[in-house]
């Protein structure tokens, strides 16, 4: 199977085929660069430099120093992790109750949700709810932020499944008021559009520009923070465990290239998300979820009633046509999205469109078409076959 | 740089080049494998379908199930920090003691360090001492293990510096007897030779095969094993992040490669390291550590007095032979050996020489050679140039 057979439109965000210069660039980068960075010998050397190279060259497109720039292993979920422990626990003299939206990554809320039902304190996590279109409620976040055991609040750039902007500047500035660290999510949004100018710790996954799984977590000087336990080694004492140096390269050749057509690939893709959601809106009884203005370019999700999800994601499939169904960021692919729940939206019978790079999918337009020759023709078969289709 | 340049020979265990077969599979796999195992479409079941073939592969040379087997980022010591969290947390009723030799890999040592220091209960690591071969005092273990609070027990399968091989089977016995776990660290040993047969939980590292650090860890059916904290989903609950499938796909055929010549190239590998032990021992005030018998066939740490092992790294690295100092398995190769100084050895002036598989270095033969020829030449340069050439 290639990479990108022709016949086939993939149009899902998860983990998806790397930009051809990154596949090169790992394939190089396996020949050159292999050896452990902090060797003395001269193949050690070579790996330290182009580690930093690497580094340096993601950090300059974030606006932040390198040193406030650490890879991490498991991608956006394992920095993200990271970030909530490395940030709360400077704060654990005031406590340790996080404040975070109800449609954050499922590590955020599954920390939240354990704390709570470790503790049988209902106080130790504000999951704080959202607006039909997946904003969080401002107001109700920066009430949150008085409880003075507040240590950490989270809020994420833009929503994974639905797209929408969230109000990040405005919930930071309520967080500093307070002395509280945000952190903000990026993963879906980082690299693909700008980053944000206000957080207290950043995380960013590599897989969004088409690199390979790295997390990438910026904690700038000015922000306190520690991980517990024994004090690790690697990356500046933020992750488990040193990169491997070509996942790295990889991870900034796609940064870069990214960067360098960052915004018009943002312009067509949104050209095509707006052509996606009028014709799903199109169809009876669809419903397009998430704000149609303020949001990412590249992601729609909509939901059909009479009909589950993974029933379309095979139809669609059958047709060369991969997306996505379910919660974007929990393991099963069938579990119901506890996003689309917030958001008191239809949690069966969804699918998630991500339109790729272009670089990745030079035929993404012709893709498109099909999927939305396909879309209404698929949910019509599948709700005849239930007897649905005259609803 | 080639990843294998003739006149250079590569001596060193940490992060070597990969298998070129191993490497092959890695740019295959981006083209191929790279979509997320999860998904319900025909990519996302592709690669499920080579990742759980990645995973029988290995798990068959192991010689347990394939759900036996899970696979972690960050290499073997995000893998044995899993392990001993996983192996503790059913034992907690019980206590939290740590029972482990003093020649650990550091994520154990450290680990039960910082238990001791946080609690200021001493109790709660016995770290055993080693004789002057390396091998820990199995007297002394069994003993500690009486403490009705022990949790959990460790022992390497062999020490990555020295190469000595510890005393597994008898040390499991002691802790059956117990109901205690027994951790198996086989970071250094298995895929070099075979596995060993006794423990609770077993480590290995890809690495240790020229396949890319990728952590491995096998967890029998009948051991209790649970990690503290939220509930996880990926590698049966026992990883922090599901493994990039490419990353699998070049561990798994390093793994096959190695596991073909695996006897006859560890045969060849002792042959060497008999040679370079005689050699070293050749030298005025040269000390061969470890044991000459019971020990790995492919690591010879040595030391020198009146000089330190960066100079040593340097003036080799300058005559092209790349060869390791200081502690395995700390991040700063600069810091003391806690493994040489737990046997009472010189802590300075280390070397640690690894042979290559042949795979990955068709000419270590003469890498060896050359080795044996230049090491004298650079020892006595030095201590001249220190002006301890007459001691």
């Amino acid at each position: 199977m290639a990479a990108f057979p022709a016949q086939r439109a993939f149009l899902d965000a998860a983990s998806g085929p790397l930009h051809p210069l990154a596949a090169q660039t790992m394939t190089a980068a396996v020949d050159a660069g292999w050896a452990d960075p902090r060797r003395l010998y001269r193949e050690g050397r070579q790996a330290a430099a182009l580690l930093n190279q690497a580094r340096e060259t993601i950090a300059a497109d974030l606006g932040v120093r390198p040193s406030e720039l650490s890879f991490h292993f498991g991608g956006g979920p394992a920095a993200l992790t990271a970030a909530l422990e490395g940030l709360a626990w400077p704060r654990r003299r005031a406590g340790s109750r996080l404040v975070a939206s109800a449609v954050e990554h499922s590590n955020v809320l599954i920390a939240g949700r354990y704390a709570v039902a470790q503790s049988g304190d209902p106080l130790r996590f504000a999951e704080i709810g959202v607006d039909r279109a997946g904003r969080v409620d401002l107001d109700a976040f920066a009430a949150a932020l008085t409880d003075p055991t507040t240590a950490v609040a989270a809020l994420q750039h833009a929503n994974g499944e639905v797209g929408t902007m969230q109000p990040v500047d405005a919930a930071y500035r309520a967080c500093a008021e307070r002395g509280i660290p945000l952190l903000v999510d990026g993963q879906a949004s980082v690299g693909r559009v700008r980053a944000p100018a206000s957080y207290a710790a950043l995380v960013a996954d590599a897989a969004t520009v088409a690199g390979p799984p790295l997390g990438l977590l910026v904690v700038p000087e000015r922000t306190a923070f520690r991980r517990p336990g024994p004090p690790r080694e690697a990356e500046f004492g933020r992750a488990d465990a040193p990169v491997w140096v070509p996942l790295a390269l990889a991870a900034a050749e796609a940064w870069q290239q990214a960067a360098a057509v960052r915004d018009d690939d943002a312009g067509s893709a949104r050209a095509l998300t707006d052509r996606i959601r009028a014709a799903a809106a199109a169809i009876p009884d669809v419903e397009v979820a998430g704000d149609d203005g303020e949001r990412l370019p590249h992601i729609v999700t909509c939901s059909a009633l009479y009909v589950d999800g993974e029933t379309l994601v095979g139809e669609l499939d059958r047709r060369d046509i991969a997306v996505a169904s379910g919660s974007a960021c929990t393991a099963s692919t069938l579990e119901p999205s506890h996003v689309l729940a917030a958001m008191g939206l239809l949690t069966h019978g969804n699918i998630r469109i991500t339109v790729p790079w272009r670089a990745t999918a030079p035929d993404r337009d012709s893709g498109v078409d099909r999927l939305i020759t396909a879309l209404p023709l698929v949910i019509g078969e599948v709700r005849a076959r239930l007897g649905a289709g005259g609803l």
